[in-house]
C-alpha cells in the first residue's frame, strides 16, 4: 500500500539531492506507509517515541513498537518498505522504548557517514536528532504537505468509508436533537451509531453543542424549544479523518432560522460551485465570506473551508490569505456559517473531491435544509 | 495549584546546579502546573509543539497555545508561576504555532547566556532544542518520576474524583454484562455513564472484553452464557489518570470460574496486606504471582501492578526486577488475573494509596466475588 505516496517523496528527496532522510510527523508517517498509531485515549505508555519513517536511496523503513508490527506489516510491507520493531512492554525486564528505538535508528543510520539528512525537526525528538549529530541534518519539515493534498484512489475509499460512518452520525443526531435531551444526549447517540456500524471503537470529534454556544464539545446543556444544533462530526479511520457538519431543530425552526439556514445552504451551494480546479483558494473564502454578508449577515469567525486526509485539517487552507491553487484529487471540506452568540447559529459542511472538471460531493448527508 | 511540586523541582534542580531548564513531557508540565492539554480526539491541529514549562532560577513559565491561556491561568498563575500564549489558530493570518512557540521560547532563554539548559530531550521536539543550540544543554529526562509518585493532599483530591467516575462506569458495566449483548455494547453504558456524571465527554481505556480474549478494546463479539466478562476502565479528570478492573457473568459464573475469581480476589487481598511504607515492589510481586501458581494457576503475564498518576502508568512497577520502595503519598494500582486463552479469564484490580502504616483503598466498587 501507499507505494505511490512513495515513489513521490524519492522523487522529491532525490531531486534535491537527499539521499537519506527521517520523517517522523504522523500525518507523513501514515502518508508514506498506510500505518497509524492504533487510536485509543491516552499516550503509548511504552513507546520510545513517535513511528518513523527512515528514507536510504529509495528504500523505506517503518519503525515501531513490537505491538504494533503486526498491524504494520499489514499496511506496510512492501518491495520498497520494509518494518522493524523495537521492544515496548516488558513485566520481565525494565522497559527500555527510548534506548531501543534509539539503537534501532543507530544501526539503519549506521555510523561511518557524515552525509547530509533530512529530519523533520518539528515532530522528531530531540534525543534522536542527537543520535545523528555527526551527520549534516537539514530541515525538510511540511516538503510532502503539498503531495499529501492530492488522493490516490487507495486513500480515497478509506475516506469514503469514513465519510459513511460520518452519514450514520449525522442521522443519529438528527433523532436525538430534542428538546430536554443534553448536548451529551446526542453525543452518546451519535458516538453509538457510529461504533455500531464500525463495529469497533473509534475516536470523536469536533462541535455538538446548541447553535446559541457556536461549537465546542457537548456539555450537560439541556435543549430549548428555540434552539438550533451543531453538530460537527469527525473521526478517524484506516489513519484518515473526516469532518461533516450539520444543524438541526428541536422544534419548528424560526423564520430567522429558516432564513439564515437556507442563507448558509446557498453559501455552501456557491462554495462547491466554486471548487474546480485551478480555482484560487483566497477567492472561494472571499466570495462565499461576501455571499453570507450581502444577505445581511455577520462574516462567520473561521476558515470558509480545509484540506483534510492524514490530520483533520490540512492543506489547501480555504481563507482570505492563501493563494493556494485547487488541483484535482484534492478533497477538502468547506463551512460556511452564521453565528448569533448566546442566540442561534447555523453551519453546514460537506467534502467535496476536486474532480477535472469541478467538484464531487463525499458526504451524503441530509442539510436538513428547512 | 502544584506550589509544592515546583517547590520540590526548584530544590532538585539547584541541588544540580541547574538554574535553566525546559520540561516538556506531559506528564511533568501537569505536574509542576497542574495544566493538562484538554482532552479531544487527535491532535491539537495548531500548536506549534507541545506545552513546555521553562524554569529559570526559582520561576516557572508555562507556555500554552492561546486557546489554552485562560484555561491555564486558572491552573498554574501563581506568585512563582507565570503563562504565556502564542497565537494558533488563525483564518486571517497564516498560522504560525511552531515559529512563534520558538520565538516565545527565544524571548524566555535569551541570547547573551552560554550556560547550562536542562532539557527533557525526548518529549522536547528537535526544532525547539535547536534554537537554544549556544547552550550546554544537558539532559533531565526522568529526574522528576521519582518525585512524582508522592501525592499531595491536593492531587489525591483530583484522583479520588476521578476513581468516583469510575465506580460508575464499573456499575454501568455490570449491569450490562448480558448473554447476547456485545462487547461495545458494555462500552457504550460504561461511556454513557461516566459522561453523564462528570457532565463532559470523557477519554475511555482500556479493555471491555469477553474473558476468552483475555483485554483489549470491545468489538462486535457477543457475549455467550459461560462468558466472564473483563472490564479495565480508565480516564483522565483534571489532568490525572484512573485504572480499575472488575470481572463479570452474563449468567451464573461456572465452578471454575467462582474458583478462579475467588482466588484472583484473595491475590488482590494478599497484594494490598502487603502494601505498605518500605515494601520493595519485586517482593510483592513475586509473592503475589506465587500465590496464583501455587493455587494451582498460570502465571499472569503482565505487572501485578504500576504506579498512577500524570500517567496511566507510572512509577513504581510493581514487576519482578524492580527494587523501588513504597512511600507513604503513593498510588499504585494492584491487578492480580488469571488467564485460560480462547477459555475465560479473571483480573480483578484496585487503586490503593500508601498510607503511613499501610494502604487505603481508592477505588470503592464491587469487585463482583461470587
Amino acid at each position: 500500500m501507499h507505494k505511490v505516496q512513495r515513489d513521490q517523496a524519492h522523487h522529491l528527496l532525490k531531486s534535491k539531492n537527499i539521499n537519506r532522510a527521517l520523517f517522523a510527523h504522523p500525518a507523513n508517517v501514515t502518508w508514506l506507509t498506510g500505518f497509524a498509531r492504533p487510536w485509543r485515549a491516552g499516550a503509548d505508555l511504552y513507546a520510545g517515541g513517535p513511528a518513523l519513517v527512515w528514507y536510504d536511496d529509495g528504500v523505506f523503513t517503518l519503525i515501531v513498537m513490537d505491538a504494533q508490527v503486526a498491524e504494520a506489516h499489514d499496511f506496510a510491507k512492501q518491495a520498497n518498505c520494509h518494518v522493524i520493531g523495537y521492544q515496548g512492554y516488558s513485566y520481565e525486564e525494565q522497559p527500555a522504548g527510548a534506548d531501543l528505538l534509539a539503537s534501532a535508528l543507530n544501526n539503519l543510520v549506521g555510523t561511518s557517514s557524515k552525509a547530509d539528512i533530512g529530519i523533520e525537526t518539528r515532530h522528531l525528538p530531540h534525543f534522536l536528532a542527537n543520535t545523528m549529530r555527526q551527520s549534516n541534518l537539514i530541515p525538510i519539515d511540511n516538503w510532502l504537505t503539498p503531495f499529501r493534498s492530492i488522493r490516490t484512489p487507495e486513500e480515497l475509499d478509506k475516506m469514503r468509508q469514513n465519510f459513511a460512518l460520518i452519514k450514520i452520525g449525522q442521522e443519529a443526531a438528527h433523532d436525538a436533537v430534542q428538546v430536554g435531551n443534553l448536548e451529551l444526549d446526542v453525543w452518546y447517540a451519535i458516538h453509538q451509531a457510529m461504533q455500531q456500524s464500525a463495529e469497533k471503537t473509534l475516536p470523536l470529534g469536533n462541535d455538538c453543542t446548541v447553535g446559541r454556544r457556536m461549537g465546542g464539545p457537548a456539555l450537560a446543556v439541556e435543549i430549548l424549544p428555540d434552539d438550533s444544533f451543531i453538530v460537527d462530526l469527525s473521526t478517524q479511520l484506516h489513519g484518515y479523518w473526516s469532518d461533516s457538519c450539520v444543524t438541526y431543530y428541536a422544534t419548528e425552526p424560526s423564520a430567522k432560522q429558516i432564513k439564515m439556514h437556507r442563507t448558509v445552504a446557498d453559501a455552501l451551494d456557491l462554495a462547491i460551485s466554486l471548487a474546480r480546479p485551478g480555482a484560487i483558494a483566497k477567492d472561494i473564502d472571499q466570495t462565499v465570506r461576501q455571499f453570507i454578508i450581502d444577505a445581511g449577515y455577520p462574516s462567520y469567525p473561521h476558515h470558509t473551508g480545509h484540506g483534510i486526509g492524514c490530520i483533520g485539517h490540512d492543506a489547501p487552507r480555504i481563507v482570505p490569505h492563501s493563494n493556494e491553487v485547487l488541483q484535482s484529487g484534492m478533497v477538502i471540506m468547506l463551512e460556511p456559517g452564521i453565528y448569533y452568540p448566546d442566540e442561534t447559529g447555523v453551519r453546514l459542511e460537506h467534502a467535496v473531491l476536486i474532480t477535472d472538471d469541478g467538484a464531487e460531493i463525499l458526504t451524503q448527508y441530509d442539510l436538513n435544509i428547512p
